[in-house]
């Protein structure tokens, strides 16, 4: 591919942006909040028509929740390049601290004077939606044609964790038919350098409650001799986890894959950001005084336990004298490769009761497997190498992040390597009021989109 | 004293019982809820008349909370008998459950076809108040005297613990002159006996706070590096007890006088109430396989730590993935003689530092000492032996009860023996909706409380 050809690319995304960012606020107009239920249908009949009007043939298939939203469009060469997108959204909620309503899409300057598009569901996940859409539209007005299949898989339900992604994709085998996918973030970090983003941790997300009798009593009267629910609650976490960060449910540890001499080596070119989260959230020392490179392993390579939640009898203002019935614990384990929520469940339930524990219930609130993309693929390799043309240098490698998703199918069920490219920023907000992305990071992202698309003709995958 | 003068004063309380209720039912009209801060003025004014009407020398003294009316009247023996009562109520809701307004005296008939009176404060405290009033109008007016000096002295601040009260006791010596009192509460039990409540544990309540960062921060960020609020508590928590329930803080028991030979005759006539306990709970076994004296036993011979609360992080429904910031916890340790809520908060920092949790920050939310009165005092032995006149029979001694009071002031600053006696039953619903007494138990009391005046006068104390 000649840079003029890419050059001519580059200007129909720079000459149609207005359009693209009027065709991006009808999308953000419309409040696709899979949480609240609400704005669903009509978020799904919207893109479906996105892909309509683009001449894709597209699907609006139908799963135990929200549908999926399947487009595809055939292409000069017989390399498929898969997108996985969502259509719906976090919560707008607290709307006190939006500077302007979330469901309307408003161009502002940041307080670096660089332009900035703000509406919940900007930058998580639309603005990517659309930044693929402006790639194509132009990549396809200058060669006359797709130099790849593309598909688009839409989905709404992940920001209320993909419950039903999984078994979409293991029953409709005809997505299998990719060579590659393209993640739905992507972006640069605080350094204006995109990255590429590899892997994602698991989870296994379950409530232990506790339920010692049928009614509160008065601590008076039963503290001596009535068992109490957050005690009970109390000592079986403890049997989970120690000061000492070991887990200590056995065969916890069994399935972990230890990171590479390769990622370790990735690892250490990242940005060290221990001082940025010390600054954000007031931590003065981290976990084991983990630093640098040790910090960044930790961070991603080592499985967790998290109590994200604990609940039980009085909790407002001063004292009140209950031995509380039920007490209750929301954790959170995140995986690595090679471990299975499933797994990690059996083994939690007969850990509680090896332990003395078998009143303890472990409700299983759902989860997911961890997986990771080879840093060395060549689709993934290109996508890193031909980000240079657009943001002056390669894609700096993340080998695997805290977070989770669901990669897993992707990677294990249709056999695509997945890299991340996108329109995000680290002011961006994500989840939070005030969600916003940067136009230019925007029109960056659509330039290495078509790249990418370009590249997939030549690739050998 | 003659049976044909208690005669007249039973014909006395019985024909004035419908002025009485009356009386009653204007107290019970006056919200006076402590917790809220409403209808206090109102409450201890009309307390303040009741005395004056009745020519006692009577002073509203001022205190750092409410106020504490104080009356006395002068008899015609050196003997002089204190009554410790309260004029504030607990808050009525929830509302909705209530049958009649909670704040007009209903009569209605119970289940059992007997004459109740309903209203928030009829029975804690209300009309245990005017029961003594009812008692000391009868003896004056059929002894056209009284045969002993009576105290007064009515707080506004025991359904909230009464923080200042023992200061108030402390600062005014006058209330020293006093040989006997009889307590806020009192009654019959389950088989209709009197029981005759000789003994309250101390309680030391606190709160532990975990605080490690800032700002919650997302589990998949921040589970393998960052400190974890809840799990810092946990850790702490498990320090200070485990399933053996014995308690871990150094020095916790050494104050612990245990119970006497005499103590445990006592416990061992009691009635078994395991089986009401596991009916109104759901309990299904006590702690330790406990059942019948022992169980008696460690209900109120055993100082507690009891798990009142727990809150951190996510508590809604479903799965939230957050790393919570903060931690708490509510613990309510019951005291037993001679131990001291000072000495434990001490024990209890000392402990946590030597356990490596100086992290947790401990706030005292209030307390007070245990303090029992000897079942074998002439005092108390009149008014159980008195109390066979009305009853039928003796009263049931109960040397200690689980639950709290601010009794040690009065037993061990103004050094007087404690009994109980007073108007209430199992079916009284005290501090929940539809609060009651029975007519009959508030003749039974009235006539109870007038045979201890009398016998004040020949009583060696």
């Amino acid at each position: 591919m000649t840079s003029a050809v890419l050059a001519q690319i580059d200007a129909y995304i720079d000459e149609h942006l207005p359009a693209t960012i009027d065709e991006l606020a009808r999308l953000c107009a419309l409040p696709s909040v899979s949480a609240q239920g609400q704005g669903m249908d009509t978020g799904a009949q919207f893109v479906r028509d996105m892909f309509i009007h683009r001449d894709f043939a597209t699907e609006t298939m139908s799963t135990a929740g929200y549908p999926v939203v399947v487009a595809q469009a055939t292409g000069s060469s017989a390399s498929t390049l898969l997108f996985y997108n969502h259509y719906d959204v976090q919560p707008p909620e607290p709307l006190e601290l939006w500077e302007s309503p979330p469901f309307e899409l408003t161009r502002r300057t940041d307080e670096n004077d660089m332009a900035i598009l703000v509406a919940r569901g900007v930058a998580d996940d639309k603005g990517e939606l659309m930044s693929r859409l402006a790639a194509i539209d132009a990549v396809r007005s200058v060669l006359g044609d797709l130099p790849c299949n593309v598909k688009f898989l839409v989905e709404g339900e992940e920001e209320i964790s993909s419950p039903n992604l999984p078994d979409f994709i293991e029953q409709h085998r005809e997505l299998r038919q990719a060579d590659a996918c393209i993640w739905e973030f992507g972006g640069v970090n605080y350094q204006d350098i995109s990255v590429q983003y590899l892997g994602l941790r698991g989870i296994c997300y379950v409530e232990l409650t506790a339920q010692t009798a049928t009614l509160d009593a008065h601590s008076g009267l039963a503290g001596s001799i009535f068992p109490n629910a957050a005690w009970r609650l109390t000592w079986a976490l403890n049997t989970l986890k120690g000061p000492d960060e070991h887990i200590r449910i056995p065969g916890f540890y069994d399935a972990v894959v230890p990171p590479s001499p390769r990622d370790l080596g990735l690892l250490g070119v990242l940005p060290d950001e221990a001082e940025r989260y010390q600054e954000t959230y007031g931590i003065t020392q981290f976990l084991k005084d983990l630093s640098d490179t040790e910090l960044r392993r930790e961070e991603v390579f080592v499985p967790t336990c998290t109590i994200c939640g604990l609940t039980s009898g009085y909790q407002g203002p001063g004292s009140k004298t209950v031995l509380p019935a039920q007490a209750s614990a929301k954790i959170d384990f995140r995986l690595v490769p090679d471990q299975d929520p499933a797994d990690i469940v059996d083994k939690l339930c007969t850990h509680l009761n090896a332990e003395g524990f078998s009143d303890i219930e472990v409700t299983y609130l759902g989860g997911g497997r961890p997986a990771r993309t080879d840093p060395d693929h060549p689709f993934v390799s290109m996508v890193r190498e031909i980000a240079a043309d657009v943001y002056g240098s390669e894609m700096l490698v993340c080998p695997m992040i805290g977070g989770s998703g669901p990669n897993y199918p992707f990677i294990h069920h249709l056999n695509v390597p997945i890299s991340t490219a996108g329109v995000n920023y680290p002011g961006g907000r994500v989840h939070a009021p005030n969600e916003n992305i940067r136009v230019n990071d925007f029109v960056r992202a659509a330039k290495h989109i078509a790249r990418i698309i370009v590249g997939m003709r030549d690739l050998n995958v």
